[in-house]
């Protein structure tokens, strides 16, 4: 059977959570420009000092670091580290054809310990809760990798 | 058919805007040693400093952010925020089989509003120029996505 | 024959070199969690002051940029830089079936040029050499996207 194909319940497990860990990506860029707006803070560029729709009363200060802006940025850039891997992973994982259940725990697992990763971090909870599921997340990612190998090079 | 083809349309598509996302990728990578070398500042590391081919004239300062570098690493981390989540998107929106008409406008539509998006970032368009170029791409990754997620789970 | 498929050598070779790149770029996160506990420092976030497991004796400067962790979450960044771009570029390579010995010395080229990379950074080698590493990799990460351009426009 064609791994990359809707028939294949592998397949289904792979494309829903990889979906919704785009969702959860492109998100995290519209939870930055949110915030920027709100706060008036946090801007990247000289050039966005300029009055405009998208900054009304430029003021010095503006292009420095924010917490509020910032938060979102490292949310933003430990999803980078950990999200692209997983869609590497679990297309591989996919393809060389792991039992379903084993698949639907470590892929629904990533989802779901990422998605808490973010509500820890954006609610500020002490660091060893989103390290716990940063841990998790990782160690599913981990998981697959290891047994592509091992299928494959055996 | 097998979506993984060049015998499939939508998989020409795909590989086609993909590939051009690869090279934007590690174009901006290579932007960023020619204005690190150019400006003979930016650089990265305290062992940056020593002499060298790539350092004739160490002096201090010359790891301080200098925005002619620091904006084509901007530009880098944008890349990374949105052109992965495509990939993503896109391979799992092929293998859906989507409509060709509607493959060549979201893929192709990226890969134009992303390099829009650069062309605006490089020349310090206003904040509102390259915001828009951002939203065009980021639309039609999410716009995959949900497409996938309807795919599979009806 | 179906590209994603264990069968398939070109697919063997990609999938031993993207888990071992999955395996690098988790890795790295935790170089960075090791330096992080072991030094006490270079910690992420305002609420990781907080005493805890992971934080037994906070003090001002936690929050400050640490070389010793900083130089950990820089290789992180030139991975993702990289790596992702490796994915994508490798599995549309795979999907236009090239040879196979062609397959092998981009692939494993550049997983060996970005482990020497990482060894080169980690022991803080002059900057010409991990930029020579960085290049082993970028050129084989432009290759593959050129290769599959040609292939799939002709």
């Amino acid at each position: 059977m064609t791994a990359l194909n809707p028939e294949n319940p592998v397949f289904v497990t792979y494309a829903i959570a990889a979906a919704l860990m785009v969702l959860k990506v492109m998100g995290q860029g519209w939870m930055t420009v949110y915030r920027m707006m709100r706060s008036d803070s946090g801007l990247a560029s000289p050039e966005d000092l300029q009055t405009g729709p998208l900054n009304r009363n430029p003021r010095p200060g503006q292009l420095e670091i924010n917490d509020y802006v910032d938060r979102s940025r490292r949310m933003h850039r430990n999803d980078l580290e950990n999200i692209p891997a997983f869609w590497a992973a679990g297309l591989l994982f996919m393809a060389v054809e792991p039992p379903l259940l084993l698949a639907q725990i470590l892929m629904y697992g990533f989802v779901l310990a990422r998605l808490a990763h973010a509500v820890a971090y954006v609610t500020k909870q002490m660091h060893e809760v989103r390290a716990t599921f940063y841990t998790i997340g990782s160690v599913a990612v981990i998981a697959m990798a290891l047994y592509v190998l091992a299928a494959v090079v055996s």
